[in-house]
């Protein structure tokens, strides 16, 4: 039989228990979702650490852990993620940033570490930054890609250099001085200074470029700094290791931010961003939904990322939290439902809407297969799916459950 | 205290939920097994990976790990099995096969891998055929040995050869061209010529023997072919981690077919194919029961091996396998449940009977002691013991969990 797998990724989606709000329940476990909640009750659940006990992930590692490659070996830094995600055509060695565009002060104060997220005439700085950017390449003998992606945000990625190894000079706070770029290692010292030449450079081209003028009539405050971290080293997955040569699926992720199409394509994953996506609670459900549909018939596993679920943490909103679980439920898996033979739920990690913040607790799973042996939680959430048959597992395990579902599972011994 | 411990194996136990038969239930689920279920009353619970999460296992890797053995340190093919439970007393560095003594076509077409399961003829063939044997021997300086096993079954043993790295000829498929022995490094050039020789050799003798003429007057396809796989190459257990060495218990192994007895030969322990033990369904569980009884007074612990709920799985009937599983209650386990002081059952691997094949789904495990922290389980079965208190855990963890609930497990620190 070709089963058709459909992987939903909920993002953040395991959270605290709330007492103000829910009795002490977790946004999931309040919310209604009889559609996710049916299919549950013929799945096998559990929880997922998805990196490993006692240890939050990050989106990066969480997601590479989902997709079945161990974080402590495939993890190289953030910035490639974001560059892939943005469509550049990484080489070998080649080094990654992500990029704030920034506010910085005459003295060198950070005003705004994401210019007021308004990224009104960014594009036109670059553009003709390029010369300057022409001349860094010569002198050092490097190229150098700048590419703005959604609202503040950028991949700086150079080619040409030895070591990725330098001093982040975002320190996500603001009203202090920028610091110059500082290698952590002898072989890092020409990155340190091809970034400080180039970051140089572009404080003064940027500043006195005629955009910030405009933008200080709309009553903005200047792009002039390019804030990078996450530096990483583009060091491609071996080919035999590639999500097709390794699980022998076909598989394409679908989500709305580069990050996420970034960690897929660095596996070897096709990616599809559908229209309407935009990773924020306004997304439309229904074009995903209608996307992993459609993608089913040339995909035998089809991944599908949902963003909000976070940034509602993050915020600190656990009843909106709960609202746009009942809203997924609705606009999208009552579509789906029906349309796969294989059905996981998990997510990439929780994320704590009292705090804010990332955290370790394990994240539910359910996996919903014709032939299973199915356990007796009827809810998917944190404190029903611990009940399940699968038990406690880590991020990797899940892909090697899948095709055991499957028939396709590894064989050691005979 | 001088514990006596039953280890009871049941191959294949584990099972996939059948909608059709059982509500949903798995065989073990559906079993009616009194006997084993007032002793799973008083025990400790589990579920069990044999190998790892994910991962299938075939019988050989699943029983090193049910004793003690990691096989991804200890396996090295299953052909040392075979020749071990047969008997042959094997040298470090010689190199095993499993052989299928089958019928080839004029042409060099498979026509039946296992020549009808009948070994009628086999022996004599054998016999007749050590003088070509000797031949091969002495133009490549090496030794050989022959030995039929169970109906089409045997082994072959090379010895004075490096390498086992030949790719096998047994493609487990019939009505293609039987293909020659091919080295798959440098070193394995000798061991596929010494190989190629003799089955040629095999073939021309074999066809030509007269006992094929009387096989055909019964209507019976010729025997002229020895199929070879499972290559390996026999590198004992150190002696200091030997059965006894390692675990300081003595130990007994009672099985039916001689790969489970080649296995537990391996890793030291004694062994005992009692009368009347085939195998199959029609194995005498009694005779098992009375041997496992008798050994006890000799031995620490007695490893006891049931293979039918495998066969049964394989050949994809879930009835008869239930049926089997209530015979091994009142046959058996009646007979034993209060004969030893430590009572352990579990399986070396989940067998599908809907699919027919090994699965790396979990297998149910309970530990019966005196002392101990019996669990609210009630029956021994996939979604009962999976809230037992032992959680999940691997193969190669139940024989320390056995030794801590004799006061024998290993100590670290002070």
């Amino acid at each position: 039989m070709n089963y058709k797998i459909l992987f939903l990724i909920l993002d953040g989606i395991g959270d605290h228990g709330n007492r103000e709000l829910f009795y002490g329940k977790t946004p999931l476990e309040a919310a209604k979702k009889p559609n996710i909640d049916k299919l549950c009750r013929n799945s096998e659940c559990g929880l997922v650490y998805p990196v490993d006990i006692g240890v939050v992930p990050g989106s990066d590692t969480g997601h590479l852990a989902l997709l079945g490659y161990d974080p402590y070996k495939y993890y190289r830094g953030r910035g490639i993620f974001e560059a892939l995600g943005l469509g550049i055509n990484l080489e070998p060695g080649d080094i990654a940033f992500r990029v704030n565009f920034a506010t910085v002060s005459e003295d060198g104060t950070i005003l705004d570490r994401r210019a007021q997220r308004n990224d009104f005439g960014i594009e036109n700085i670059l553009s003709d930054f390029k010369g300057i950017v022409e001349n860094v390449e010569e002198e050092y003998n490097v190229e150098i890609i700048i590419k703005k992606g959604v609202e503040h945000r950028g991949v700086l990625v150079i080619r040409g250099l030895d070591s990725e190894k330098v001093k982040e000079i975002d320190k996500h706070k603001e009203n202090e001085k920028v610091s110059k770029v500082e290698p952590l290692e002898e072989g890092a010292k020409k990155t340190a200074e091809v970034l400080n030449t180039l970051l140089e450079n572009f404080y003064k081209f940027a500043n006195n470029h005629e955009i910030n003028k405009e933008r200080k009539n709309l009553g903005l405050l200047p792009v002039n700094y390019m804030l990078i971290r996450g530096s990483s080293k583009f060091i491609p997955v071996p080919e035999k290791e590639l999500f097709y040569e390794k699980y022998n699926l076909k598989g394409i992720f679908i989500a709305g931010a580069p990050m996420y199409l970034g960690v897929a394509k660095y596996v070897g994953l096709d990616t599809y961003k559908p229209p309407g996506a935009t990773g924020t609670v306004n997304t439309s459900l229904i074009s995903k939904a209608e996307a992993a549909i459609k993608k089913r018939d040339e995909y035998d596993i089809v991944f599908t990322h949902i963003k909000a679920t976070d940034s509602l943490s993050h915020d600190r909103k656990p009843k909106e939290k709960k609202n746009f679980i009942e809203r997924v439920d609705e606009d999208f898996f009552s579509r789906v439902k029906e349309e796969f033979d294989i059905i996981v739920v998990t997510g990439d990690h929780s994320t704590s809407s009292i705090w804010g913040m990332h955290i370790p607790d394990p994240v539910p799973l359910m996996i919903y297969s014709p032939i299973n042996r199915k356990d007796s939680v009827k809810n998917f959430a944190e404190r029903k799916c611990h009940k399940g048959i699968l038990g406690h597992i880590k991020g990797t395990s899940i892909i090697k459950i899948i095709l055991s579902k499957i028939g396709k599972a590894e064989w050691f011994g005979t």
